[in-house]
């Protein structure tokens, strides 16, 4: 058991609680927006176009499932019914499951090639526009510094479990494999 | 037709890409972390604990969906599905939906209530563990100023359609009025 666990919490301070809200609201705000205009462009989701940034920056347009996994960090049920949809889109295609499940790859086809070069300069245009236009290159740095310090503390504190995405190859139906 | 719509796309220089894709990652860790804390913790998802704590801030436990709705910035479907799930688990009810449907509240259960009572301090442990230990006040200070900017550009930019909550209000089961 960790002391600060069993201890009385550490509730926020007024400042803490005002920062942590504002976040909160940023972000849900930010995220349906940009969902919203993605959808107006083209189609896409916004979970489509994350995962297709993903493969497009790949050779090949290709990674494995554990990579894509550990790259996106999202729930394994997540990302295995993301995957599925994608691929009956036409989008991505799975292939490499022969002998060795775990190696199982997902490759960006053409048509997902198209849509996420597509989407993008309208993504980016969003982008800017709610977040970038108007922010100082201080409070640009400050922001990005905030970030990666929680990515840190999420990388010190916690492990990604790979489990998750060797199941998800697992997973894969048979008529699936390339 | 917008200019900077149709003009060259403004792209995010090295910068700019380091900050968002740095938020992007800090964002995804940070609420799959939360949500796996917190389902360990007593079984509600990050979901079910946000909707309670808006419930539980208001007079009452009792928030107009309309309200709701326009507090969470969630999409009709997520919203509509959410309370679904949440009203079959007695943790919140609906209420009110007589005549003028747009008028439908939801109301926190003494269990929600309890269920939040119970979340709330692992949490506030997790978010302070995660984020706030070693931030200094300075950096706090920019990230929510960040937050700020951002939701103010969306406030001015866009707007909430009401539709949408009325919509749901009106799709509320016929037996769930009380």
């Amino acid at each position: 058991m960790s002391p600060s666990r069993s201890a009385e919490p550490r509730w926020l301070d007024d400042h803490e609680q005002a920062a942590w809200r504002a976040y909160l609201d940023m972000q849900g705000r930010l995220m349906t927006q940009l969902t919203r205009d993605m959808q107006e462009q083209g189609g896409l989701s916004l979970p489509d176009f994350t995962v297709l940034v993903q493969l497009s920056e790949h050779p090949g347009g290709r990674m494995r499932i554990l990579e894509l996994a550990r790259a996106l960090q999202w729930e394994k049920s997540r990302l295995s019914h993301q995957l599925t949809r994608m691929e009956r889109r036409g989008l991505l295609e799975r292939s490499g499951c022969g002998t060795d499940r775990r190696g199982a790859f997902i490759v960006l086809t053409a048509e997902g090639r198209t849509a996420v070069e597509r989407a993008a300069p309208a993504h980016v245009e969003s982008v800017r526009r709610y977040l970038f236009d108007g922010l100082s290159p201080e409070l640009v740095d400050s922001w990005a510094a905030v970030s990666r310090h929680v990515v840190d503390r999420l990388r010190e504190i916690t492990e990604f479990v790979p489990d998750c995405a060797e199941n998800m190859a697992a997973q894969a139906p048979e008529g699936s494999c390339g």
